[in-house]
């Protein structure tokens, strides 16, 4: 079902800051990055190989991601995977009765997805991706 | 400097059942698994297009990895990145006063690696690693 990482998702608390840090100590270049205001969040891509860093900054003090980056602190938050088909993962995971934290998949910034719950993987929070661009 | 991302290590405290949800539940294939004694950890990984998710169970209640698993549950651990000069990689930390946990690259499972320290990295755990084999 799986066919590469998308991203890994870092929660920080100022992304100006975390992108200051990855570009200047470990030489990463900034690709897209994004206010999404629906999610409480501005992210920034940093490209690795045919997978990317994203990180997360919250941009208000009540979104999920606000309330992980308070109780938990800076850090990886998730993992991104790429799938062809969204929809046939999701009768596969329901077929398997895997614990998802979202019912039908959802749009995301780089296309449809879905989340499975920490619980089903072994405390990982996993996003399962249908990219729009799949190259 | 980053090549791309060589693996996402996480951290279970049952290295069979956590590789039985991965395969079963989103479809992975088990590649190499070894017992690496000097760590104190039995690893699995599990491919996914240029990189890997490693599976990673403390052996005994004394390493680092046991008293992570201790405190904070099975999850996301570490990520890997590739550098094609360890030594290189090193010098260009050592410039811009980067902290490290390992102050001289270390022989890994798959190649010659640093960790970097979280502190540096707005808390994530980085390790830098030449590999073996660079394909």
């Amino acid at each position: 079902m799986i066919q590469r990482i998308h991203h890994i998702a870092i929660v920080v608390s100022d992304l100006d800051a975390a992108i200051d840090s990855y570009q200047n100590q470990l030489g990463f270049e900034v690709g897209k990055r994004l206010l999404i205001p629906e999610q409480e969040v501005e992210i920034a891509f940093l490209p690795a190989g045919e997978s990317m860093i994203e990180l997360i900054q919250p941009t208000t003090e009540t979104s999920g991601v606000a309330k992980y980056l308070a109780k938990r602190g800076e850090g990886l938050h998730h993992i991104c995977l790429t799938v062809a088909d969204i929809e046939a993962s999701l009768e596969a995971l329901a077929a398997k009765d895997v614990q998802l934290i979202t019912p039908s998949p959802i749009q995301a910034a780089e296309g449809r997805g879905l989340f499975i719950h920490p619980q089903a993987t072994h405390g990982v929070l996993i996003e399962l991706l249908e990219p729009d661009d799949p190259s």
